[in-house]
């Protein structure tokens, strides 16, 4: 989707990388995140400021990343006691991000399980992931559970300007980000971390030392070059050409949801969620949320598996079950490419 | 140790991405290894056959990884049957690369567990690590048990030329490379996996999808770049400048052997593993075994702790206990910046 707003770019977003540089494991041995590119920890704090997403200070720890997934196993590292007798449980509202479970469980470590449908978790002892906007409905979502002893996981990989209004900076223990969903540039595995504890940080950063020794100096280059661009569109705006990379998506994910939107109705048979605008500080102006996924339901009795039928129709979806809950609901992106998204609301729109 | 030999290399060694290219997670949708560059899979096999030190070819799977450590990982649960009733044993030869145990079990996954030297084990399920050339004593090694239920991981990080004679092409289930060790780019975290078996390959690559959902892009273009130019160098050589980095690399382990030799003889109280020459196919003569480490033994009784010894003299290893052994002996690099490689020999001469 990002793709023609970077082709728009021309060569002064390339970036060069001379062979002898970038030699070490070491991008900033003053830094306890010793693996951090400091301009991409200039750029992310930069970026954060400017868009008003998040409380990104120098009083919080910046953690890069291999993507987010390895921050968010990162995350349960930190928050799981080594020495516990039971696993945390790790939990989520339904629907959740499908990749949850399996990124909890794959190694069957018993410093942690998946548990599932956090409504229905009763226990002190947890570690909560909260998608704002949640992923796959697009729900603006708070906490549900709250002990002394829970812990949270802010999951805030689509709270940027393009895909819903921003109210207020974030402020929360761990705050999740990834550069695939903020400029597009998913082949990067770049994603980012926005931690209060230093503990937490230290066992983070620990993490990422054992899993890969660091995050790719080239990746993160990149990034801080691909961030700074965002963040001079707005800040020294060129009169010859526009930049404003939020503007970009927001245009396009708008057309994308009206389309989809008269493609439900022509059907007849779909709901998606509808939301209540609201005053985006970044714009400000009231706008509307505009998900990176659309959560369709089938309201036709007989269709209980929905991901079954629309492939039949040749239409890819991921099914609600996935998601923790019923088959008769999916998940379509909207951050398709334009053809493959063009074809989808036609083939949706024919349906009945 | 290898900057000076990239600094030499001049402006065709850097290289340039633009802002709009490797967007998507997807380097190849056609590889079962869907997030390789295919040039980089392309200079990896072309390496392997210019210098004879392993069989990669087309009916090999090559697996990129966020460096060797990732890799390692892969092998691990690729490896460990999901549904055993007990772990799989992990074992390598002491002494082994500190790393190994706590990689096998930092998470405490069930599916497998570090159980020490591969001497001392008794028993049919293991996976045994073989490092050969081995971190930390430069040891040539095969590997020690044999199984029909056993499997093993050969990891061939130091099996280039300016390290160790080529002798033979390696043929093994799994071997694992790193650029780090290769042409000492660390900080770009790309490894190689070369594997035989389809299934295997396939656990690896879903065990990085779930991990990082990939490798970075721009980590695998530039090395692609670095290694298509050490191919080069021997291949399509520029008369008027030589770039031959197994070379460059050898001349300066020579010098740095030849000095620490001298300095250990100065102090007369240590003794270093000595090699016998072999003849090397790719430089086509016969040479000697110069590991990235030095593996020292205080021969003075009362000196128990080398690493805390040598810590007071200002010299920093790692000690012998971390690998498997003991602690009078200890792991000294070879690959430091010189300055850093001057002085630990100069304070070594000195000890007596």
């Amino acid at each position: 989707m990002y793709e023609a707003f970077w082709k728009s770019a021309g060569a002064a977003a390339d970036i060069s990388i001379a062979s002898w540089t970038s030699l070490s494991y070491f991008s900033d041995v003053t830094n306890l995140c010793w693996f951090l590119e400091p301009q991409l920890a200039h750029q992310i704090r930069r970026l954060h400021r400017l868009v008003g997403n998040a409380v990104a200070g120098e009083d919080r720890f910046i953690i890069v990343g291999t993507g987010s997934s390895q921050l968010f196993q990162a995350a349960l590292y930190a928050l799981s006691p080594p020495d516990a007798a039971e696993p945390m449980s790790v939990v989520s509202l339904a629907p959740f991000y499908s990749t949850y479970p399996p990124l909890t469980d794959y190694l069957r470590s018993p410093l942690h399980k998946w548990a599932g449908d956090a409504s229905k978790f009763a226990g002190d002892r947890y570690i909560e992931l909260v998608c704002t906007p949640n992923n796959p409905d697009g729900s603006i979502r708070e906490a549900v559970l709250c002990s002394g002893e829970g812990k949270t996981v802010h999951d805030l990989a689509y709270y940027w300007p393009q895909y819903t209004p921003i109210t207020h900076p974030a402020d929360h223990d761990i705050m999740l980000f990834t550069l695939s969903k903020t400029t597009g540039h998913a082949g990067s595995r770049i994603g980012w971390a926005v931690v209060k504890d230093r503990a937490v940080a230290k066992r983070m950063i620990q993490y990422i030392e054992l899993n890969t020794i660091g995050v790719a100096r080239e990746a993160q280059l990149r990034a801080a070059k691909i961030l700074q661009l965002v963040s001079d569109g707005y800040e020294s705006p060129n009169p010859d050409k526009e930049m404003k990379l939020f503007d970009f998506g927001r245009q396009k994910l708008a057309a994308r949801w009206h389309k989809l939107t008269e493609a439900v109705q022509a059907s007849g048979i779909f709901t998606a969620p509808s939301f209540e605008p609201a005053f985006c500080n970044f714009t400000g102006d009231v706008s509307e949320n505009l998900p990176a996924f659309a959560w369709l339901k089938c309201e036709k009795e007989e269709v209980e598996d929905l991901e079954s039928y629309l492939k039949e129709k040749g239409i890819m979806v991921r099914g609600g079950s996935r998601f923790g809950k019923e088959a008769r609901y999916a998940r379509v992106s909207m951050v398709d490419h334009d053809e493959a998204f063009d074809l989808f609301v036609q083939r949706l729109a024919a349906m009945s």
